[in-house]
């Protein structure tokens, strides 16, 4: 089911290459920095659910598709909010991804799903209609045994270090919990303030109100605003953070002066503010964040560009993260430049850019990171954490921003099982890259050897701090 | 002339699948649901005429890559509208075409003639000057014999079905005397509205005061026109039509209330109204043909984003559609929502939507076909309907919409000697694109096989309800 | 070092007919009808710097990547306009980029940097820290020779044309003494009127004043200004030159009546006007360019898109040119309107567009260039002046606007060494694209050829009238 040259060029010349580049890589350690597992799986190390609460209920790449060829979410195990019934049979949900399975062809879902069967499960026959009941059984199975729980997948699959993502407001219990423990796995967290910096953000006011709480500073004043951030920050470094995530609409940014900036703030907390007064204090919360950074060594990402909850009727009737959100056309080269103008150039300063808008690749973010010592490139992101993405991001970027002003891989994901499967797509993918650069002469293999190893290990660390 | 592997992968492991893949599909018949063939062609079955009024005067793909190299309009045979003289002498169009047909060289174009010459004139040398009039005796030859007649030529095509585009204010006469021939080829309509929809279209007022007459409703009112488009549709639902066709500037709908609609529709017609009131107008009826089609079935396709008419000299001198028409850049996401809020959850609608914008594909459109039941995604329109245009088609959206969220292939063309053409070259290519997914195992065979049925032939007759 | 099937397809069959067609090309002079060469040069043919202030010092492709990695833009020999202290040591900035040339991994510099060294300084070991001095040291040696001087390498280059880029206020001193030379290397200028055309390029007025001292026209008034640059045009056609250029920040044009363009220039000079008064001002600036073109056959070259000097810290520190320009997002549709409706329809008239905006390609300038008798696109530009930029650039634009409306190779660079690199890396790849053209059988072999020689020498020629 998974054949050992999957994904290296047909070509003998290039696939013997990729192959020789790919056996440099197979094995390294996994080190994921930006993701979304939940921290409770290595702290309690209970056994993961059924097969269909832990691969297909929590996974919005599945049930969006399966929901546009006119599945409703309710049959797939997603709960209404309203209380509405909805499908509980775990083997009921499962047999209906399995029946549409075929739906999935040419996409990442596909890849990674078989992967978690073979690898995980040991499962060797495709998934389908006819076939479903019997993978369940087996999966079940397996998912009852010790060897399944998480930490001992942690284990299995080699992961070095792996993130989680919190907001300011959570109180890290159970990275607490895992440090407790004396198990050895490197979980740790990173930084996500948009519930407390987004003026949009649900329940913002409460939120900010929440983290006065939590720090015992005055956030309704800017300074105790800003004092609180610094004190979560350092709370969160102390469970092993070593970045911050922004999830912004737009890439904007602002360096307003510190008058202008509490000005602005008070605005937002009256709570009589205009979407362009929200749209500015998030800008301006970027250049604070990165002032921080220099101070405390947090590595800041930039994630914009995603229409939240497009679909008024998913929103409404499901809530957030329903797989109905939609990347815009992002704008960097304006965006960017009030905080590349304040602290672009300090070599002591990471900012890792992501977008969803690969039409800026080749036009404005590599020429950008190609120059500011303090910028570097996420890699492909989301959408475009697929196969078809990974090749467009190197040909679009490596020639102007090189392969050293880029971060190895995000798996970004929340689904645990398929984090090896991500990275395994990742280093074959930049395998395939390399050896068509060896290939067409480019490139000596010796030299694509050691960029292979640096993007499959090195650069991650050495960005991220780990 | 025609090599049998034209358009597949050279290397050899692709070549074999690729191969293998395109003789399951080859003989597929032709399915065609949308373009812009003459259904008088079918209904009256005469001879077409000489190959210069038959495949390049009317075609703006040639006569616009000809003039762009310097030859006048009027040498090619276009009629300028204020009685200046033009060249009437076919055999002299035909010259200048063949002497310049180098200028083709790289584009569908190219591919298309050549295989009209070839498959259906049966010549076998190329097209040059020298050449230039052999061919076009042969062609004179076999245009004047019975098997070339419109009708002949549709049945040795293998169409199973044609749909033209006609305007609401098109009395399908030549779609009736189709019906009454008793001939049994399919030929449909397809409602298209802009006439009667579009503010800004030449003599808008004097066409709704048309479907008012061709109807008995009184246009003047929202209720009447709304009424006299319900009886249109079921009018052009009679003679086959199973879809809308929208040419709109941009994608922008809108979901006024009744009583907002109502007023907006009595400022245009007071003929009084902004821009921003006929594209407010446009984006309104889109909804209200959603809604319409919800009732009777009709299957929307909206195709956005051309700057029609973009030469004043061209336009001035000769009129309309003379190849000046130019992609903008188009969006969708907020351009969709308030279409999507309303009615993109209902699987029983059927939305396809196409671009001219290919930033769009992987950035915006993917991402909503694969979460709106009721949005489907085009194939790769106009002058991306070409060999690199299509693989960057499916690259771009396979990945996030899958397979099963795209259509099949549209000709889209007025070129009836090309439509197999045109369909040959989409499958080579789909078979192209999924011998490669084979090839680095991304998909089995058997699967891609099945893939490739759905996309020449299944997935066309499901989406157009055919 | 540099192998011969370098940057040709991988697949036998294909890299076989890219060499078979490689052969045809490789050997053709270099016309380089665009680009940043000083004069000085071979007006004066005294020996080239140091090697570090021959290929380091003035090269923003290489100071700004490693700047980006931290690597102070001092520390490479770039002067501070403060005065303060930089590194003057050539041997030491030579280090510092042989230590750090592994960054340049997959860029185009790489691969012109290897050449030079190659094929200039026959040097056959890889640049690395270890072997920096020896390089260095050989280099030197060679620089000292005769046949190292400016006129030998043209000559050894193969340079049958090469045009510099000056401001209309240069008095072309350096070609007026390579004219009386009688040195038979063919270097011409060309007419770059940015500084006295963009009313925010810095000391405008006092520009303009210079324009009128020159000229001994009144550029204070509208028909003095034009004369003026009527005249300054002819005098640098006297010097060869048979081009224009507009490096703007859009596309936008205008085509005011002379009323209008007459006050809008008395506006301008007043001093007191808006950033859009500018922006209009350019814009109808280059509609004034194109009517002067009429005239006097000048082509013009539009170069739009680049957010010059990005960083204002860079900029501050170092001034222009830093590397720090970045690219924008560019519209040509409504942009190039007016200027089209102008005279987009004279076949005597020659514009060549630009862009740094790849989407652009194939929505915008393709299906301009493929209907308006004046318009041809200019190739892959800057930041896509390699393999990747160059593979993009022919499969966005070839199917729509043919061959035959683009215009060839532009190196448009200063660093004279590498000229033959860049025109041998854009032969390569047109010859890699047209061998897949055969490949796959969409043009035969002998076309093919036919249309790899027009690309590397016919078209330049035409289109740049030489």
């Amino acid at each position: 089911m998974l054949h050992p040259d999957r994904l290296f060029p047909p070509d003998p010349t290039e696939r013997a290459v990729a192959r020789r580049l790919f056996r440099l890589v197979e094995s390294l350690p996994i080190v994921s920095p930006h993701g979304h597992t939940d921290p409770a799986w290595f702290a309690r190390n209970e056994p993961f659910p059924d097969p269909a609460n832990l691969l297909i209920v929590p996974d919005h790449y599945i049930f969006r598709m399966l929901y546009s060829q006119g599945l409703p979410l309710e049959s797939l195990g997603v709960r209404p909010l309203d209380g509405s019934p909805f499908e509980t049979d775990p083997r009921e949900i499962w047999r209906r991804f399995a029946a549409h399975y075929y739906l999935f062809r040419g996409t990442p879902t596909r890849i990674w799903t078989d992967w978690v069967l073979h690898s995980v499960f040991d499962i060797s026959e495709r998934l389908n209609e006819e076939s479903a009941d019997r993978i369940y059984d087996r999966m079940e199975e397996h998912l009852a045994r010790e060897d399944f729980r998480p930490r001992a997948l942690f284990e299995r699959f080699n992961i070095e270090t792996l993130a989680t993502t919190e907001s300011p407001l959570d109180d890290l219990s159970h990275h607490e919990a895992i440090r407790r423990s004396g198990w050895p796995g490197r979980v740790i967290t990173a930084y996500r303030p948009d519930p407390v910096v987004d003026p949009e953000f649900e329940d913002f006011a409460g939120n900010v109100a929440r983290l006065g709480a939590l720090t015992g500073r005055d956030t309704q004043t800017w300074r105790g605003y800003l004092a609180a951030h610094r004190e979560r920050r350092a709370y969160f470094k102390s469970f092993g953070a070593t970045s911050t995530d922004h999830g912004h609409p737009t890439a904007r940014t602002a360096d307003l002066s510190q008058g202008e900036a509490e000005a602005l703030f008070r605005k937002i907390m009256s709570g009589d503010f205009s979407a362009e007064d929200a749209e500015l204090f998030r800008a301006q919360m970027l250049t604070e964040m990165a002032r921080m950074s220099l101070d405390d060594g947090l590595v800041m990402q930039i994630h914009p560009g995603s229409f939240r909850n497009h679909s008024k009727r998913l929103f409404a009737r499901f809530g957030r993260d329903k797989g109905a959100d939609i990347p815009m056309r992002t704008g960097y080269v304006r965006e960017l430049k009030p905080l590349l103008d304040a602290f672009g150039h300090e070599p002591a300063l990471t900012i890792i850019v992501f977008t969803l808008d690969e039409s800026t690749y080749s036009r404005e973010l590599a020429p950008l990171a190609g120059v500011y010592p303090a910028l570097r490139l996420g890699p492909a992101w989301w959408f475009f954490d697929s196969p078809e993405g990974m090749r467009r991001f190197r040909e679009q970027t490596a020639e102007t921003a090189g392969f050293y002003n880029t971060v190895g891989f995000n798996d970004d994901t929340r689904a645990f099982l398929s984090i090896p499967a991500r990275h395994d797509v990742a280093r074959r993918m930049d395998c395939a890259f390399l050896a068509r650069l060896v290939a067409d002469r480019r490139l000596d293999e010796d030299e694509a050897a050691e960029v292979a190893v640096d993007l499959a290990y090195n650069l991650v660390k050495k960005a991220y701090r780990l």
